[in-house]
């Protein structure tokens, strides 16, 4: 899912957008709340009608904003009470509020207000928060307005204490919800511990429902999570990078920058069907990119998501034909055969 | 002509700009010489092939960059001679090596170097400068390598003075050349004194032969040239205008950033069929302008663009059924009698 966080997925038309073909388009609760506010949204007829997107939507439930982007917050079992980073007013997010602002946004599927601690963080309070999450998931399913339209997500939470996700994993899991995310991961722990944390708490969320890992969408991470059973993802970095100049190209990094660029006449990849690859070439993004033109960042981006948005179409693939572990132990750690 | 200065639209890629349909779009020389330089353009196949874009395309000769943009240059006889802004090295301009620079890029109409004088100037100096653009020209001419390919036009110059553009007008209007510029205009005198060098200069020039007004493309400025025969414009106003958050609509400047248009649910012109009037409302338009999100800038210039083609298009077709100077009186400071 590309990240849409102010009802735009940076620097890309709805119809730049859909030729990637994403499943689903994130936008993000807290930014949406301070600018234009839920009320402007709703009066456009909702979030799809206001950013001219036609396919299905998730919102966050802003909590991880509240706690990674908020100063002066202060964290109470009522909710969270934090300053507005645009006026200095006084804020409170509840998961009643939370609810409330996602019913009124729109999106097709929403997600419980949840405790997001940092990393790192000590047992004590890791406990705390996957109760307190918990909590307020019951308050999020009582609050919800919608739930004929609107799909509500629990989240499981737990840091990086395996026996805390797996307790939480079940608890959610006995709710019999909709769907399920992953979250508190990509918060600046290793990437091995993500592995860890995917592969305790994915098998022990119902197969049947939707999985969702938040905040990931690197080539390896994916493709690990997804052995685990993981369904879904997020993550700016295809933007992100997009927009400093750097594109996607099967598995590496490139810097357009780099001079090596400046007289290459290919695509960026020449089997990439999309928009960017199929109509300019590496010297023509090089000279886009030393110029800071914004094309730049636009063609980037929209072939950064669309090759995303390909791996995770190829690993689907690659599972419906039964050749998962083999295609892809490239990003599974799986030693690859000599014979192959 | 909408201006793609550093082979970009700003903001726009070649389907987006195509879809406004411009019939010509201008690069700078100047620019491209600096920056990837012409060489590179050359072997990644030409202008066209390098940005993408598949219609005509100008290029004008770096004369008024030259004049307006450099520090520290020389005039003489042989040409002009300045600092690169980018490293500093000494850069000669001639009218040869402007000529050898456009050929090497290979837009499909390319202009001769001329001497672009700052206003004010006194009349020894625009006439000094009038002919040696005239000498200038006509090396021009003798240094165009690819006249079956690329149509080479000639400017008059000649400051406010109409006699002294009389003048030029005639002298170049003897030597049957494939197109006409009046340059020198729009470098910073009132408005009133353009529509007095056009009234001048345009009919001078052959009817028959395109006829360019340079740097000019605002409404009025545009609808008084094309009474007075002037066929052809190029202007940065609409991008520009786009990437300050403001737009064209039907000849107003509407800055998006203004509270009313918060809650304006509408396009931003009902009639348009523009893509930023088909799918978007002045409200959403306005929430990205605030939150600085580049897609304003992209759908704002698509808009502003398209207006600007449409007000010329619709003119052509009012010239066609003979009611140009009565349905654009408005613009041609022409009263419009009661009975209408």
């Amino acid at each position: 899912m590309p990240v849409g966080t102010l009802a735009t997925v940076k620097t890309l038309t709805p119809a730049q957008l859909e030729s990637t073909n994403p499943q689903v388009v994130l936008a993000n609760t807290y930014h949406l709340h301070l600018q234009p506010g839920e009320a402007i949204v709703s009066k456009a007829g909702g979030l799809h009608r206001f950013m001219g997107w036609k396919g299905p939507m998730l919102t966050d439930s802003g909590g991880f904003q509240v706690f990674s982007l908020s100063q002066l917050r202060t964290i109470a079992e009522a909710g969270v009470t934090f300053r507005s980073p645009r006026d200095g007013l006084l804020i409170e997010m509840t998961p009643e509020r939370s609810i409330a602002i996602q019913n009124a946004l729109g999106a097709d599927i929403i997600m419980a207000f949840d405790e997001c601690p940092p990393y790192p963080a000590d047992r004590t309070a890791i406990e705390a928060a996957t109760d307190r999450t918990y909590r307020w998931l019951i308050r999020c399913l009582n609050a919800h307005q919608r739930p004929e339209e609107q799909a509500l997500f629990g989240i499981v939470q737990g840091g990086v204490y395996l026996d805390l996700r797996r307790s939480a994993a079940q608890a959610l899991a006995e709710l019999d919800l909709v769907g399920y995310a992953i979250g508190g991961v990509s918060v600046g722990e290793p990437p091995e511990l993500i592995h860890q944390i995917v592969e305790a708490t994915a098998p022990l969320l119902p197969e049947s429902k939707p999985r969702y890992l938040m905040g990931v969408g690197t080539y390896r991470e994916m493709a690990k999570a997804i052995a685990s059973g993981v369904d879904m993802f997020d993550c700016v970095i295809p933007t992100r990078l997009g927009r400093h100049g750097a594109a996607l190209v099967r598995g590496e990094r490139w810097n357009l920058k780099n001079a090596k660029f400046r007289e290459d006449f290919q695509p960026l990849d020449p089997t990439c069907l999309c928009y960017t690859c199929q109509n300019f070439s590496r010297a023509y993004l090089s000279h886009l990119v030393r110029c800071k033109e914004v094309l730049a960042y636009t063609l980037l981006s929209l072939h950064n998501v669309n090759e995303l948005v390909r791996f995770t179409r190829e690993i689907r693939e690659s599972i419906l034909s039964d050749r998962f572990t083999s295609d892809f132990a490239q990003w599974l750690d799986i030693p690859v055969s000599s014979d192959r």
